[in-house]
């Protein structure tokens, strides 16, 4: 919708490292999109498995370079991201190569990657199958996917892998790597550790009470559906993010001894205020980006450094401000340049004002 | 499929006080089995409504009685169930009238009614949705349906309840008041606290950072749907059942304590085994109750007194044995009968097992 799009289809081809059920998907996805995209996996099994599904193209152990890929996503175990995207990026002899990544923590890969063509990413969408024959092309249509980019950041870089996301039904949204990990804490690892607890610990007494799970009905059967998923990469996940994790589960603990506190002692009020507050929060959860009723755009005169991109694109979308499309036109004197963006009219007012107290001047303008 | 079943057509007729969601949903399951079912509320607006959406014959404020009800079902708020059961029981004239309920908790209720016509009931199923507009006359389908005989119960009432509970597709399992109320807080209540707390522990972060609600995926969507719930029904039943949910409150906390050293100590084996536990306990919930290959005739001769169906129907009930039919021969002899049962072939081993270990002399024979 904005110009200068023109010639962006040869840069469609991506590459896959990493075939679990994530990379598969999003292979998948990426496919049904219009994209070619090629993949490895340190398991050739699961790299053939991907080709028999249609996610990539085989040969399956092309390096991005051969297949000419502008963009490699690194959907491997957690701990194994920073050395396979350095690695990507070391070994690309183009010097184009953008890469990201689909992990669940960002602070420390970010910081270990420290790349300009490296853009942290991760999708708010899983499941609890495991592998490539898990996998789902439409697993991420309407997720919500977090893009942690650095004062490093390049605007090109970062544009590419946000027009792939955007691409496969995604929405994007631009996050400092800290404050994202901070906040999956609270809405994905530590309800993790919740639900399987809740689960293990009904288990214990189904030994001894074999009708038990008889009783579960279908909220402990909702609660406790992720328990299902793979173990296995977790580890990881919580070795990256303790700090973040430990403050959630010790925020998750004091509210259960307030909730000991108000059953021991029948204060009736403070459970209804509790359970209110509760189902008002959980009925106004947001079912999917909001779709806008009209864009406007944005234009805000930067000084034509990588930062600005970060700040700009993370002040929006700390404030859940939706960026719908996003460029970078730069001045003839090279020194500045504009960032233009595509934002929801409904929000623009709330935009202008958090990015004018940052001492940037945005111009609005309707777009039809 | 046993023998006596001839003329039971004229007993379904059934009376439902309490016009909410669950009322009103087995309202409407019963009608769909076929039977004639009248009910009232206190709310003249919510019986009306449900006169409207067909789940009751109209005019609403018929009683029992009048309506020649053999059943009539309890569901209104927990607190008010002994009060309205006991009532309904004392100003029976015909002295046949059965009643059970449908609350959450049982050991408080039973005690307090304490008639050998009442039967205590809980539906393990249930809805986020609220009120007779929120009513589903499929609900039931599948679904456990517990009911808790006591030394007094009538094993004719008890027949009754259990007839009409299978005719409208759930499950009935008998349990002991005490137990099932200790279990149900480890399925429902405390799960339910949990729910509520992780989402109102989102909230308040998402206050601060307005982007953290649109990172909530699909696995804390489903942890928290029932925190979109109906907070009134939910001090009643912490009321009566605080001892058991205060014990299962401890256990998570427990639990979680035992999360927060693994996170914080890097104890990664304990993670894994702990997960791989969660993951093949949830793998393997029931999905619903078996559905038999085939079934087998138990016989059990029991002294001709309300106490043996309590004891051997919760027995079973503990041990997830499904009773898909039940009927009580009397002998001759006026002091001696049978208690005659339909149960899964492939349980009837454990069962003979558990009966003999109580002294009681069970034969099987199969059924076709």
């Amino acid at each position: 919708m904005l110009a200068g799009h023109a010639g962006r289809d040869e840069r469609r081809v991506a590459f896959v490292v990493g075939l679990g059920l994530i990379g598969t998907s999003l292979a998948l996805a990426l496919r049904k999109a219009g994209w070619t995209v090629y993949g490895t996996d340190v398991d050739a099994g699961r790299a053939a498995r991907a080709v028999e599904l249609g996610a990539i193209e085989g040969p399956a152990a092309l390096e991005p370079a051969e297949a000419g890929a502008a963009v490699a996503f690194v959907a491997t175990p957690v701990r194994a991201i920073a050395g396979v995207a350095r690695d990507l990026l070391e070994r690309d002899a183009t010097g184009t190569l953008v890469v990201s990544d689909v992990g669940g923590v960002k602070g420390e890969v970010v910081r270990r990657v420290d790349h300009p063509r490296f853009v942290g990413g991760h999708p708010m969408a899983g499941s609890e199958q495991e592998g490539p024959d898990g996998a789902d092309g439409d697993l991420f249509a309407g997720a919500t996917w977090v893009l942690t980019p650095t004062a490093r950041t390049d605007a090109r870089a970062f544009g590419l892998v946000r027009e792939a996301v955007a691409a496969i039904g995604a929405e994007p949204v631009a996050l400092d790597p800290a404050r994202h990990d901070r906040l999956v804490a609270l809405v994905s690892h530590v309800p993790h550790l919740a639900a399987a607890n809740l689960m293990d610990l009904a288990a214990d007494a189904a030994v001894e009470h074999g009708v038990l799970l008889r009783l579960a009905a279908g909220g402990f059967r909702d609660m406790t559906r992720i328990a299902a998923g793979d173990p296995a990469i977790w580890p990881d996940i919580f070795a990256e993010n303790a700090p973040a994790v430990l403050a959630a589960l010790d925020g998750l603990a004091g509210r259960l001894a307030e909730a000991r506190r108000i059953v021991a002692e029948g204060d009736w009020p403070a459970l209804v205020a509790l359970l209110e507050r509760a189902k008002v929060a959980r009925r106004n959860l947001p079912p999917r980006a909001p779709v806008p009723d009209a864009l406007v755009e944005c234009r805000v005169p930067v000084l034509d450094r990588p930062g600005v991109l970060a700040e700009v694109t993370t002040v929006l979308g700390g404030l859940g401000v939706n960026i719908f499309d996003l460029e970078i036109a730069h001045s003839a004197e090279g020194e500045r340049g504009v960032l233009v963006m595509a934002i929801d009219a409904g929000q623009a007012d709330e935009a202008r004002r958090a990015l004018v107290e940052r001492g940037y001047r945005p111009a609005l303008r309707a777009l039809r």
